[in-house]
């Protein structure tokens, strides 16, 4: 994961439901971070992703949530390291069964919504996603100078760290994680991705610039108007993919 | 799969709940079905139970069940082909993660309960199965003479049959489920392996002598009294092994 | 129950993700069917949709799913008559408490999905939804001249039967069951339910005239074009509500 | 709930899995709290054990608890006041269906495990549960001097604190809450409880002597020697009662 690259999550429809337009958004992302059947999704929608992302040529990494599908994972729960490191490689493991049934290689894992956000947090939940990442041999797209990072490190994990293109982020450089993701304009996602990738830097929400790294740019399929935008944000980038 | 084997459904505990005494068993068989948290299970009950068969040689497959935890997978419920064979990569999958960290080896697939079943009857299941078994090249613990070796015959998918020491059977030859298991005595259950090997025969619930294959033996670890049982049989057959 | 009235499935979203137009299409019905949290729903999608019943001034009653929410209670799963009845005592009461804390009354229970189709087969099935509803002294929604009906009559359950507005009907008169449904034009719903009123039929895929009954008036608000179908449904039967 | 009262845990059992020995322990207790299906239980322990309470003349109270089966109920998730007011709602509601059909009151609600624990320090989740207890004109059995106990002093919610024979307590005075928990001496507990009702304290892990209140005793049926426990603080207190 030396280049640049643009990450997604995918695969977050679950049996009736559905949630994005994946195979829209497929053609303008490197990487696909597809969830896992704990916060969203089910073995039939994981094997229907998968299929799309082969399809077009995208890479796959597993992305593990917490055991709260009414929440979507983005409600914290209190987790041992133990507890971390088994759900990350239960929902792992559960992902690479439809790569190998597609002959595809499993390309990292992505922590979920407020599984990431507390491994940002608290070095208990870092620690087991780096036991699982470790375990599998396989790096982590994480969020700079956080717990993660710091326990990464030192553990020797290997990971790249994402920038939001379409999240806020507060005084503390953090991304702001909602239930429901709020519209972002194209011209505006771009802007801030290319500022980033100029300076190292954001725009908080109080008007603060802010540092941030950008080894991989994440796009989310659920935003309302999620595929202009990435297309736009692709378009912007695509000679250093 | 050559020899004769002993298999035993196992990390069927969930959360706080335990079931059966899987460490106490662990001696007396060869081959331990890991549940893989759809009909019981979790990913802390998996991995402790991946570490046990390590800590005695046992060789381990998968032992997926319908999602249906309530039930204890021991409820039909209607499957497609591609359900099917969805959600046995997937919990095959799920557990191969936990045999990978710690350097294991997957050795087959057990469909658990009504899973076997309805493998048993119905073409479509049994074909998901198969596929998954084809897409993870893993030979599946199956039951003679029924829709699912019909179907494994037909694609070259390689099967064990297995003989249960501690379940009733009827007069179609067929193995008697039910959500609870019954007490079988140690020497009932030893004569009943003895006579298997012997003959190729069962005594039915209505005292007919029906076929029956044993490549395999099942023992189960929540049957009461499935210690003293599982001993007696290993004792029995251990030149055999 | 006495007049025709229209019934809808509603409060079939959960968690983060939607599921038709329930705001919508209130105005149009006289009875909502809050789906209770097994096959779809949840407690806050549950509260959101009982008080929007209340300002449309729409009747409330529990639409109890089979605990699939996966296959969204479409999958026939095997039930017991003890399981049947205390799921659907465990649901409606749920929902009770919800219409208690905004001083409503539970007006009726309609099974859902597979539930009901169990129900018009199965007699143990049917006879566990009679348990619930003689215990909770409330009427069902049912499918004429099915098990369903037999055992209402046989006991004294009070029930309205239902004709779907939007379901196509086989050579026996029984509704087709889809997990996706179709999108039906609102004329010819309209022309459906009239032919239902007028001479109790209905024409089958096959162009058969099937005997139908038409106590109440079924509408989906998940049906793709639902609002513009219950509209025109309501227009044309509403002197008769 | 003027008088003293014993209070249990109970159906805690979940499908094939059984916890606690609810009908030895009834014999002992005045009042059962019955879970409602999202830390532990199902509809059929729900309705057996409401049977169960029925034959000793026990009155019953929900045990609402988090929607986290893998982690008892015992792991702290984020919820908002209106989620906490809507699970409780949702559960209790469930559990009256029961007792509705067996002809009894709900007499209380009493929050479970890491719901009590955060009421105790989080005002909206103390907000949501004085929610459905004022929707549903239920008293509530609560933690003296915290959080809960401020909010419903403040909104004129009614209420009973409850001191736990089996639970150890810290230097702050509150119940301490493991995963698992540990076995106590009948005696031990006893000399907790007569102590208790004489001093209003209890003697912390550290030996400190630190206030409680005890309106209730809460007695554990999953703690190992729960049924010796149980006895002897009955006996003990009998004449209070």
């Amino acid at each position: 994961m030396k280049n640049l690259t643009i990450n997604c999550d995918m695969g977050e429809a679950f049996g009736i439901y559905h949630l994005g337009d994946d195979a829209a958004v497929m053609p303008y992302v490197t990487h696909a971070n597809i969830a896992c059947g704990f916060h969203a999704s089910d073995p039939n929608v994981m094997w229907r992703t998968v299929r799309a992302a082969k399809e077009h040529g995208v890479k796959v990494g597993s992305h593990p949530g917490l055991p709260d599908r009414e929440g979507f994972g983005r409600r914290e729960m209190k987790l041992s390291r133990s507890d971390t490191a088994a759900l990350v490689l239960y929902q792992t493991g559960a992902l690479k069964a439809f790569l190998d049934a597609e002959g595809m290689q499993m390309s990292h894992i992505k922590p979920h919504g407020a599984l990431m956000g507390m491994a940002m947090k608290y070095a208990p939940v870092a620690e087991g996603i780096a036991d699982a990442a470790t375990a599998l041999k396989l790096p982590v797209i994480a969020c700079t100078d956080s717990e993660m990072t710091r326990v990464f490190d030192q553990r020797g994990v290997e990971y790249a760290c994402e920038f939001y293109a379409d999240l806020d982020y507060d005084d503390d450089a953090r991304q702001i994680i909602t239930m429901i993701h709020e519209a972002v304009a194209p011209e505006d996602a771009v802007s801030r991705v290319m500022r980033a990738l100029r300076e190292k830097t954001a725009v908080s929400i109080n008007g603060k610039s802010v540092p941030v790294a950008i080894d991989s740019i994440c796009v989310h399929s659920d935003t309302p108007g999620a595929l202009p935008l990435a297309k736009a944000v692709f378009e912007a980038v695509s000679n250093r993919l």
